[in-house]
């Protein structure tokens, strides 16, 4: 069989504010690859099929110099994150072809040669769900309202939550979780669209923080007790403003810091008067103790509808860099995935 | 018998910056008392013998309308905090003549008719310790210590625990039962003389925060797996700098701010990627859980020099102004006590 493209997103500079693309990344597609004659080196070839963008992307396009969590994208290369592949080839015994792989290590790019699995499973899909699903609400920003949910929430029926990101995958986890512990929960986001999303999956008090003071849905509807923060900076200090004696305070993200600087937080001589607790949740490190639980429970729910889900899905991997400045901006109307190819 | 002086220190004015002795308190004479015929409505007499000053009075020291944990002190009234005092006559049947008691809720005054115990209690002394040491480390200082860190600190032998205002008596205590639990300790304070007493109750790397850039040691004997803060603002911004992955925070109070404005906190954002742990810690909000085990282990522990304590003592209630500024400004050599009286 002749070679065929091989079209790849890569890393190209790193961003001084939002990523800008074709500049920050850029579609490239002077790669072929020859399906049948690609050496497999022990490994395994996959045919993309569905890609994650997701917002902790900004903190991987970043001088390499600079240390945090996740690696960062190496510049020249193709960038990588979640996504799902279906095997075309094999010589790994436990990757069998026509399965399909999901990991954080896939390659943003038509065809990939995987010499291991690394941080990949080999997934079975529920038959109702599709496999965008699985880089959601089934995925990894599902598993991280989860296990942190379960960790460190404390949660009681009665209590008062606010959840940021409240139409994002994270945070629509975390509204359902809440509603189903008893609490009443109070959930934000930037568009009317989202509220009514919110709404829609039990959010009890849902607002949109761009025409919407905050600070006044907290003091009229709070105090809270659990704050499910993906946002940072001044919402995180009115959160505290607002917190009753004892909150928990699930720091998940900062997306307000992402693409400038990030704003100080005024008030943590808060944090001894009211004695909250405040918790860094990164899924991998939890995902190990709640990994079987979260596979044996949550697709089902959401195949029957039990938990609700929203995508915002975008056809084709050229599309990567208006997708990835979209949940920057918060533009995106739901989890972000890119289809790259059918089965 | 005749009526006698009974001086008061009273809350005169709410300071901007540092209180100011005469000014913020002041010392009144102009008060008498007839000890055997003040009448007790089922009350009981004490003659106070010693009191605490700490740094949390400052917090007291504001508007009334202003929240906070403890409340304000009364403009014109006798401040009050940690005492100990005599019964000198009682109509109440579980405060007997002779017995001593103590609580959070002693004026500043020579004699004190309390209509109840409130949240005082009677307390034995042990007979190889003073008054002085039931202020400190075998009060409600050591009682912050012990409760934080058996409820939180999460300790592990081996691991590295930065302690901050380590000279002072939660501080040497925190040093103490991290060295117990196995630990390296670092610690700072502001004076020489603090250092070495640092020193000599255990801590590893002792150090004067005012001569030595806290970074750099940090740097250099970190990263620290439980910090212990006191202080707050630029030194809370360092050890999230240097703190290592899953590291607990102890936030017990933020005197860096307690005399201006507090500094806003420029590191939060790394909490998600280091999966901090902050918990906030009052002492009377976890001593119920604690309070038997503290009294059954620490003064015998402070009585036989397994645990070692220090006092800085200034005779004359009309010294408090004086000695609440040194605390404020950390020119105090250690716990400050105040003798009001012998037995």
């Amino acid at each position: 069989m002749a070679p065929i493209q091989n079209a790849r997103v890569l890393f190209n500079s790193v961003p001084e504010n939002y990523p800008i693309p074709g500049e920050t990344t850029v579609y490239d597609t002077t790669q072929t690859i020859d399906l049948e004659a690609v050496p497999l080196n022990g490994g395994f070839l996959i045919k993309t099929l569905v890609l994650s963008v997701d917002p902790y992307f900004r903190g991987r396009m970043r001088k390499p110099e600079k240390k945090s969590y996740a690696p960062p994208f190496e510049l020249g290369a193709p960038i990588y994150g979640h996504g799902v592949g279906l095997v075309l080839r094999s010589e790994n015994p436990a990757v069998e072809v026509g399965k399909h792989v999901y990991g954080p290590n896939i390659l943003h790019q038509e065809y990939v040669v995987l010499k291991e699995l690394g941080p990949a499973t080999v997934l079975e899909k529920h038959p109702k769900l599709p496999w965008t699903a699985y880089l959601g609400a089934a995925g990894m920003p599902g598993q991280t309202a989860f296990v942190g949910w379960k960790e460190y929430s404390d949660a009681k029926p009665g209590e008062v939550a606010f959840v940021t990101t409240g139409a994002g995958p994270v945070g629509a986890m975390v509204i359902q979780l809440a509603k189903q512990a008893g609490l009443k929960v109070i959930a934000s986001a930037g568009s009317e669209e989202k509220v009514k999303f919110m709404q829609s999956i039990g959010a009890d008090v849902a607002f949109n923080y761009k025409t919407t003071d905050t600070r006044e849905v907290l003091a009229k509807e709070g105090p809270i007790d659990i704050f499910w923060d993906n946002v940072g900076g001044d919402i995180l200090d009115a959160a505290i403003e607002h917190a009753a004696i004892n909150a928990r305070f699930l720091e998940c993200g900062s997306i307000s810091g992402y693409n400038g600087a990030h704003t100080p937080i005024k008030n943590m001589s808060m944090v001894v008067g009211k004695t909250l607790h405040i918790h860094g949740i990164l899924v991998f490190r939890l995902l190990p103790k709640y990994y079987k639980e979260f596979y044996d429970t949550i697709p089902a729910k959401l195949a029957s509808g039990e938990l609700k889900y929203s995508e915002d899905v975008t056809k084709g991997l050229d599309k990567v860099g208006d997708v990835i400045l979209a949940v920057q901006k918060g533009t995106n109307k739901a989890k972000a995935v890119v289809v790259v190819a059918e089965e």
